[in-house]
């Protein structure tokens, strides 16, 4: 029994897509790491158990980031005013060539963790760079914090500057130490094959990751079409493939192994129709694609034609770790997309969008991001009485002013997997 | 001498669309309420005059916006998945009818007011309601704060529920009360002719208040071209007139006096060209514009034309008083008319909606929103130390970051007029 425990409060969660689970102040029961129940009064069998009474607080599951540049967090806010290609060659290479040293990228992997845990993001999807050493550090740091992660050494031995080119073959000896040496080393921290983009690998590069992905189960993400210049580019490498998807599809990096697939803005038809077949799921970054003129994702046609979906800061193409803004910006984005589509992709309401958030992106790292039963508990506590309300408010309503309006400050508690997570160090 | 004081630190604003002016640790001598200059070393006339040495923080003009609604404050962040139409009647007019109320509107106008002082606005443009009574306490809540405001009772007498629907001529005798008693009342805060929109004022009252602006030189503020239904219904109820700003226009009220309309995200040429010729201010509010699906303003087009364009909140359709979030929210939009418009609007940069979000607004206020001689000191001394910085970066690039990436908590010190001004009360 001392591994069971209650928190009671306003607990809101989405187990279904567009649809809010409100219990006012209600139980939700934890043995462990997991998720007992949720109860609008705590049975009798849990009547001996610790209660966490959060009062007239809103619990919340932990957001979920399914794509971000722990590097580019140095640059967060910056030179946003181009577009990818530039901005790469402008901001992010050289950004990115710095973390072979370590005490530069202790310093702002943990500074990005820190803040990370701030916004309230439980679990993360994460790119670092193709140094190995650093890229072990930030899963060193992201177990310490006790944040959950998929963490990718970037691969890159093609059209890169000279600093952020591999050799292929050293690029899979790097990638393999780190499946051998991380992969089970932490319970909560795992490595993710990643490959930057097809324009940066070359296809030996690319099958020789899939290979690895398959031989050790190990999850892939990268980009997809995120920009027509990019989408030119990579036709101008690979004309004997039809279409962008394909060519990760050829190299055994499209859903092979659970994929994911960052902004997707430009797919065609074929490419959501592969992506639905094999459960290739969408890390939709609407904040990034403004930022950078990328345009706006079909996000409504992917989920009603079966993609799954998650959403994503893509720090720095992003220029916030806030899942809310991200959020704000997304209803944004599919608001215009309605107008752009001539009424027909239905905007995301607010429920839809939490869910994404949550749930949606939770499903890459199993069964995270709800409260159902053998849900891993990760929670916020949500403290909204700062926000000014002047009138009765349903606590869906109070829940969309903490997204809309509110910001860490009013995060007041953060769990994983059943505990309690106290700020990160920083160094 | 003793009116005479100079502010030593970084100091940024845009004389120019598009250019900053950088002084790295100089000053801006302030004599009274105005600017006397900025220097780079201070002049020997000045060597005696008191220095408050600010060190490496940043000082800008403060921000300037021109389109608000106060009482909309307390629907802050709700109900953001409606377009316009639908929106009024369900939040905004059942809100507003709760203005006869002098404690209610005192709680939330107070509120209001410290929020804007929070996030840096100096000056806005505010739309109260059709009640005189609050309209005229919103008026001495500003005054006390020491913020500036064109403060406008609204008026609607047609096609509005009951409780929001005057009688013509009262209408205009409470407006008249209002600029017979407030006009030269305060300094800094003066009453403004609000009509609603077309859609919600008959001829009769918009002849009217088109007459009053003129007798009492007062300027205008209202709406024009925010979204296809709003534009099919003038076009319904004034088949006579050619386009919607020629509605204004017949009725005495587009540019007679200085006047601001906001959102224009649906003009035509005809307009945009009446817009230039009668210099009418837009009020561009694009984070308004997302969150009601109302489209993208021709902003680059708008500023090309020679149309005068400030930055608005729109609060309670943008869910935040932020300007720095406006600024974002404008670039943003500005990148996606980029994409739709085959690149041809080219997008907005910083620098750009820098200059709109102070002098480009301020310029309604006369001369504000600068820091050139003989412009009225309003201005934010700007603490960005919290942000995480890992590099060197030039004082434009830390402009940039803490409007990206800060928030209230990095502004430390905000001047009006030459006074600096403590957090307003709230009631």
């Amino acid at each position: 029994m001392e591994n069971l425990y209650a928190l009671k409060g306003n607990i809101i969660f989405a187990k279904e897509f567009g649809k809010y689970e409100i219990l006012e102040k209600g139980y939700v029961v934890v043995e462990g790491k997991l998720v007992k129940g949720t109860f609008e009064e705590l049975p009798k069998e849990f009547s001996n158990i610790k209660v966490i009474d959060y009062e007239d607080k809103i619990i919340i599951p932990g957001f979920v980031d399914i794509h971000v540049h722990a590097p580019q967090y140095a640059n967060l806010g910056l030179g946003l005013d181009k577009e990818l290609m530039p901005w790469l060659e402008a901001y992010t290479f050289p950004e990115e060539a710095k973390y072979f040293d370590m005490d530069y990228s202790r310093k702002v992997y943990s500074s990005f963790v820190k803040d990370l845990w701030k916004f309230g993001t439980t679990r993360a999807c994460v790119f670092a760079t193709i140094h190995k050493n650093s890229t072990k550090l930030l899963m060193d740091i992201f177990d310490e914090s006790g944040l959950g992660a998929y963490i990718g050494k970037v691969n890159m031995d093609r059209n890169s500057p000279k600093e952020l080119t591999e050799k292929c073959e050293e690029s899979l000896i790097d990638t393999e130490e780190i499946l051998k040496e991380y992969g089970s080393k932490y319970e909560r921290v795992k490595p993710i094959i990643t490959p930057r983009f097809v324009v940066s690998c070359c296809p030996e590069l690319m099958k020789g990751l899939g290979y690895l992905a398959k031989k050790y189960n190990v999850p892939v993400q990268s980009h997809l079409s995120e920009n027509a210049g990019e989408i030119n580019f990579v036709k101008e490498l690979h004309p004997e493939c039809k279409n962008y998807a394909s060519v990760y599809d050829c190299m055994g990096l499209f859903g092979e192994v659970p994929t994911i697939m960052a902004h997707c803005v430009l797919v065609d038809e074929n490419e959501i129709e592969l992506m639905a077949r094999k459960k290739v799921f969408v890390a939709h970054s609407p904040t990034s694609n403004f930022n950078l003129s990328s345009g706006i994702a079909p996000v409504r046609r992917l989920i009603t034609r079966g993609v799954p979906v998650g959403l994503a800061s893509d720090v720095g193409g992003g220029h916030t770790l806030s899942m809310t803004k991200v959020i704000v910006n997304s209803a944004q984005a599919s608001n215009i997309k309605w107008v752009e589509t001539y009424r027909v992709d239905k905007p995301l309401n607010t429920s839809e969008l939490f869910y994404l958030a949550t749930k949606g992106g939770g499903a890459f790292f199993g069964k995270v991001g709800s409260f159902e039963e053998g849900y891993e508990f990760d929670a916020l506590v949500v403290d909204d009485s700062s926000l000014t309300i002047f009138k009765d408010l349903s606590l869906a309503e109070r829940l969309q002013k903490f997204i809309y309006t509110g910001d860490d400050r009013n995060i007041k508690v953060r769990y994983v997997a059943g505990k309690e997570i106290d700020e990160p160090k920083c160094y």
